[in-house]
């Protein structure tokens, strides 16, 4: 006989709402922006805070320090016998930029079940989902011990986090690792990622004169830092196909299986849908496939920003002192970023040698088996709890955290994620849904118990 | 007996600092930035101001009021059968990066005969030491009338001048015209411009999505509207040596001829010194024959800015909503900037329809003869101000009146300019310097009689 109970389930849940809500509310009204510097105190609050919340729980939690934000780990060992399972999420947010958003980002506001905030799906909401469903299936006899893993660097490419966890590794210890922030194809086609893309994110600066100059007295010899910037990037990468151009990019690109990209085809999605979630009139494709290939299977050459010279009202015709770009690289399996990195600087060198690359986050991609009685368990799970069949799929997105605790605990690592398309990962206007942490804690109970089976 | 006496001239120069500071301060301290709508009252003000001050010397003055910022003019008639010369100069200035400045741009500072604030060599200090001239070779009976023009649009391409002018045209009637707003090669070499750079100015908007988006869940599949400015951009132009590859841009380019390029050689003009002035440390050229080419006889494609997405610390992984720059193209004699803007724009349209190409402001190009009498007056008026003998060049900048002057009243149009390239013509820290106004006030008074005996 099973020991989650469907009605009993349902009705924790109902019963939890408000409580869900007021624990969201705590989580994204603190600025949990790990990009920003001043925002570092408001990081240790939010650990300190969130410890809290897992003692509320009955979780032994721990904040660990780091060189940069910390993390927080927390266990809830009913029995040692009992396998284990690591659940990870992150407590950081992406910058908000207010002139974007029709409400305070770092307020919660609640609108009959949606759940508006930067951080709301991305991913404080999930990591709450799963701490209520761990908490429930424990209490409901799943013979199973839980460790809560909860980062504050993982939109900075965690670049503490696996030193942190290794310190750790031995109370850690887990038969499996459960991941929840990913995306779905749409709001009716929940997905399970077997795999993600890697990420080399670098800034690049330029300067050719010591102030800014009249354009007509000088304009013609002198350097223009834009236009030299602008003439790099161009040589990069081709805009209109997303074609990278730097030497040997592609070269170690794991190729993908026709079965792969078949399966893909046959995952619901519709590119009208995605233009609509994120959004987007025109694409550079409009054949789901070559979408689908664009977004999980090949690498990007992406300029996040870029800023020079003059910004006012009108035209100023000074010839600006420098220029500069912030850009970033996804890249796909057996893709490494230290050495795309060194081909790229090295491809700027001969191209430009004046401009300077920094070098910011490196995250490698991951790859995971398509089979195995976890993931199976997970599609399950997604059945019974959203009453929707997962697609499996590559996410474009990169979550650096997996790639180290795949690496320290080489145990399955499953992903679940409870977001849609629409809900606007890193975008204005940010939002998650009562009706996905309903799903959500139906899912999750159900994937705890069945994996509490798994010998 | 030359009416101009030396040793009174300079005891007039002596007895006029104190007065001609406290202008200068009156004048500095309105910000009159023409591209800034936040001006407007400013410039009002200032127009106002100036009229008040040409009245204190005993001149007629008229604000002309225009749908964008008046045109001040004044008359000073001694006597109806005297020939008359224009003064032309403005009073608007370019916008000021606080941030760049050593010191508030907008009050005047004084330091041992230097004077900086935005504005005082560019154009506010010349049309002072103009007037200070013109008064006094008056008064020593030099046989001339005067009419005064100052312009505050100038900044902005000059778009109501023309009309404004052509309202007073009989007014405004004179035998010669007078231009004090161009910059000497260096310090020891001063320069009289027979042809200035023509301008065409354009901003550049595109926008890809309605929202910045994830480039995790978007990113390949997505357009990112500054990886296409930057394509364009790039397509425009070649940064590392200035050419402009916008189909059929160099056909109307009227030759230059070598006796042209061999005085520009001649005229004293040192890489190094125009490095060292505009504060440079590697230019596209070194050979000095090539910079001046550059500057002086070759058009231009330059980017003053561009902006798009993420700006703030670190990075943040977003495909950006949308992108823009602004640019400009100086020309050269027989490029017609309506021509060369719809060939541009029709480039454009090929290359990226979704760029949105906004005109601004069309100065066309202007050369004049290299002979005459007020030329010859004019060179040996500044021999006689500075003890130095002028080259005869070409100027790289733009000044849209001389080419409305230059139609309206077809009579020789001389330019006598004061600056120097250290100063700072739209640059942070811009100065203009007592030594300049000495020289200059010697130069005037000199070249106002000569040319009043120009039959």
């Amino acid at each position: 006989m099973p020991l989650i109970n469907e009605k009993r389930l349902d009705e924790y849940i109902r019963s939890v709402k408000e409580p869900y809500e007021k624990s969201l509310e705590c989580l994204v009204e603190i600025p949990t922006v790990s990009s920003d510097p001043a925002c570092k105190q408001n990081i240790r609050k939010a650990a300190a805070l969130t410890a809290g919340i897992l003692k509320a729980f009955g979780v032994q939690a721990e904040v660990l320090m780091t060189p940069g934000h910390p993390v927080v780990i927390g266990t809830m060992v009913a029995n040692k016998k009992h396998r284990t399972v690591l659940i990870y999420n992150h407590l950081d947010v992406q910058p908000a930029d207010y002139s974007q958003w029709d409400q305070d980002p770092f307020k919660l506001t609640i609108k009959g079940g949606r759940y508006g905030g930067r951080g709301t799906t991305d991913d404080k909401g999930p990591a709450l989902t799963a701490l209520f469903a761990a908490t429930y299936a424990l209490k409901q006899g799943v013979p199973l011990n839980f460790r809560f893993v909860w980062e504050f660097e993982e939109e900075i490419g965690s670049p503490n986090f696996e030193k942190a966890i290794r310190s750790r590794k031995t109370l850690l210890h887990a038969h499996s690792i459960l991941v929840s922030d990913t995306v779905w194809i749409s709001r009716n086609k929940p997905a399970i990622p077997y795999g993600i893309r890697g990420l080399l994110t670098a800034s690049l600066h330029l300067e050719t004169g010591d102030r800014d100059i009249h354009s007509g007295l000088a304009g013609g010899a002198a350097r223009n830092p834009i236009g030299e910037l602008c003439k790099l990037i161009a040589a990069c990468h081709d805009p209109a196909t997303g074609r990278v151009k730097i030497p040997m990019f592609y070269d170690d690109i794991l190729p993908s299986g026709k079965k792969e990209r078949r399966s893909f085809e046959e995952s619901g999605f519709r590119t009208s849908g995605f233009k609509k979630a994120h959004g987007l009139k025109k694409i550079r494709f409009e054949k789901a496939a070559q979408v689908l290939d664009a977004i999980w299977l090949r690498p990007t050459f992406e300029v996040h920003g870029i800023a020079g010279g003059y910004r006012g009202p009108g035209i100023k015709t000074v010839i600006p002192q420098k220029a500069e770009a912030k850009i970033s690289m996804r890249l796909v399996p057996r893709q490494d970023p230290r050495k795309i990195f060194s081909q790229f600087r090295a491809f700027v060198k001969v191209q430009n040698p004046d401009i300077h690359v920094r070098r910011e986050a490196f995250l490698d991609p991951y790859l995971a088996p398509t089979d195995g009685k976890h993931l199976q368990a997970a599609v399950d799970a997604m059945q019974f709890g959203f009453q929707k069949r997962p697609a499996l799929i590559r996410e474009g997105g990169s979550i650096g955290a997996v790639v180290s605790l795949d690496k320290l605990f080489k145990v399955p690592l499953i992903f679940l994620g409870l977001s849609l398309p629409e809900h606007g990962y890193h975008a204005p206007n940010e939002y998650f849904e009562w009706t996905q942490v309903m799903g959500g804690i139906r899912t999750f109970a159900h994937y705890f118990e069945r994996i509490s089976r798994i010998i």
